[in-house]
């Protein structure tokens, strides 16, 4: 038959299989997302319905995918963490982050009006994705805590950034001039004396980016307990998280 | 700062480039689309309406990567071919094939009332992908070639199951037991004795697939030339095809 | 310059990253050793010479790259395990394999007189190469024990086999036959009956194959303490050698 | 049984196949052989002896995998090119580059003594190996004509400094102060006017490597026609060459 003459290009497909026994992480990326930010009239330094439809989109994904045990998401990324002995699609790095990045795409845009309401979204957005493996749960939560610190190092910038933008009437090249080379303590600084904003204050949301872990809840109506993706804005790099749900490292189902 | 001390992890982020000189197919295929087709009503065994939106995505993925010289699409699969030379995203594997995969998805959800209307999409479709390297012209037409048999066998079979099912009143286990072990000519000729139908006769698109291709076309309005993604329903596996648009395998911009 | 003209193939040599923070073994593998132990006369079952050239080679490799912290053998193979944080070659896969596999090859020969003395070597061995990582202590040593238990199960087989080819006048078909499906306990039983002999008694190196790790030494002569690369033929399943020798999962230079 | 709790770790050994349809070279290197060529005394700056030996050693490797189609050495490597559609091991590159890699060291060592004679070899050298694809026939000529040119300028600078520092009594600093900036015309003046020397009239195998190829060749004795791997100082920049050997890319066996 006439399709069999062809099969043999069936052999160029190469596997790609994830070393066992390694935790997978598949980070997801908005491409080209401050213009994305700018057309659709996001609020700045943070916009609430955004970060909110990043972690709708999120739970999407979480909820197809029982093996993803935790997911981290901050700014126009998200992580996404496969339980260290999955076995989903035998750990084809290719499968796991093309799955997880088209429904993480297709749910922000399914869900779009859901959060920005009668803001016509103007065109589809594009995410990438890659797949990265951590051999030890050291690894991992050092992973956790190099994308927590970056939500943190970011947003205190962008606050003070967007801060003498809006408030002081800097232009854009201004603002970048005064926070040239200042620390976080000088920054913290400065949102305190010039707008009266104690960082400390601003939303967890903000500061300390959004984590989804399943839970179990009472279900409404039946009453019955069922695992739920909930979201917890709560520090990642200590110890207390990990201690107090210790089945996300511990691989109980 | 307390990001240096997390930033090790990003060490373990491993390459993976495409070698140089091979063309690059990036083949996304929906998944679980039998179910996705059932509860949104597709047409059997061809649904014209799922068929053009899985066209229009993938030209909003062309229209953003142009370093893409052809797609074709069959059913709920679409394969991208990027000029052997491309240097984009440096070649890496992981972004180019999630980079496409997820502008699909997005587009498809972005584009589905323009193709469904009233229907309402239920929930976010998945999409996977992966990246196939072909090093000589012959092996990247053997491989459309491959996915244009494929198309043609499965639509020949579908045609003649939904025939039986639809037409006929089988059950779905009567008509595959009516079609096991049948050639492609007994196929044919069933189509033709039980449904007066010429398979020659059905629409291309179904038969050939979708062959998405730029070519020059003048601007309406200002009557400019410029590149415009077009649609063909025709053979990929005879040499008129590339004799016709030598710019294909020539590289030519 | 003729030469820069050329130098864009250099492009198409792909990067071969080991993960980070894994253990990575080199396991070396005779190829078509059983020809050439005929051809060289090797004693049967076990060939004192042939296992402690091995050796020698093996310890060869160890003096040279001060990174491999253990090497086992048995048989026509080698494993050789780097510190799971070795920079070496920047933990490029090809570099590690074949500068280990190179030197094992060259060394054999080099020293072939050494052991076998009179008896001519009849042509160059050759050995392939691959390398694995083991994300956690845990699964090294079951790699390490693997192929100890490897070593053991052959080596019952062996002596069992040898011992009624050799001794007992079957036919190489016939001591299969005998040999087709007993128990580790059967073999042992029919090594005691038949021929008198106590597997247990058997020499550690026969049973246990050969670990080779570093142990500090007093320098004949100047009396210093330096490391010494030292074969030990003891378990490695138990805890007993890993609390021992702590330094070697410790990482202790 | 014991063995089978520790077979898990099998899984750890990922694929590595090498795309079909490409041309695979293997390249091996000496390793720390600028001493290894003092320790033993080279002549400068070509050693006959030396180079002779590695091509013993290449000779050794092709007779041993007949689908090696090609090599190339200049001083201290040598690449062998395997036929595009090769299926050797089922085209996996650990394997292909450790077997070529080991029995190339294996039999440098076997033949020392027969190039070197008296001359003791003191250590049992090193090798490392690469594996690279090359997708067509001119980018693999592209390759061998990259190493052939780098052969060439190598030995024209290696002429004129051994010249300087042997004949002229110039200090290794010297030499390569006087050679620094120069041109390949400057210093093929600088071998006629100081030397009278025409480095033209130098040895081919010096100025252009050695190619090994099978011929068939009729046999001493029996006078039948066998295929025999023959050593030719020849240019493989040019067209001729391939002219004249149309099986090697034609991959006639």
């Amino acid at each position: 038959m006439a399709k069999s003459k062809y099969e043999y290009v069936k052999n160029f497909e190469l596997p790609d299989p994830c070393l066992p026994n390694c935790w997978i992480v598949v980070r997801i990326d908005g491409r080209g997302f401050s213009r994305f930010a700018d057309i659709h009239g996001y609020v700045k330094p943070n916009d609430v319905r955004g970060l909110n439809l990043m972690t709708r989109a999120a739970t999407c994904v979480m909820d197809e995918f029982r093996d993803i045990c935790l997911a981290f998401g901050q700014s126009d990324e998200y992580s996404f963490v496969f339980r260290k002995d999955t076995n989903l699609f035998n750990r084809r790095a290719s499968k796991l982050m093309t799955v997880v990045n088209s429904l993480f795409a297709s749910s922000f845009v399914f869900h779009w009006t859901g959060f920005f309401g009668p803001i016509r979204l103007q065109y589809p957005p594009t995410f990438d994705a890659r797949v990265v493996m951590y051999p030890t749960d050291k690894n991992l939560r050092d992973y956790l805590g190099w994308r927590q610190a970056d939500a943190h190092v970011n947003n205190l910038y962008n606050t003070a950034f967007w801060g003498l933008v809006l408030k002081k009437g800097f232009s854009n090249t201004q603002a970048e001039e005064r926070l040239r080379g200042t620390l976080a303590s000088d920054k913290n600084e400065l949102l305190f004396s010039e707008f009266g904003l104690n960082y400390n204050n601003e939303p967890p949301m903000f500061r300390k980016g959004t984590v989804l872990i399943r839970k179990l809840c009472k279900t409404p109506g039946d009453g019955k307990l069922r695992h739920v993706v909930l979201p917890f804005y709560t520090d990642l790099i200590g110890d207390m998280f990990w201690r107090e749900n210790p089945e996300i490292l511990g691989m109980k189902s």
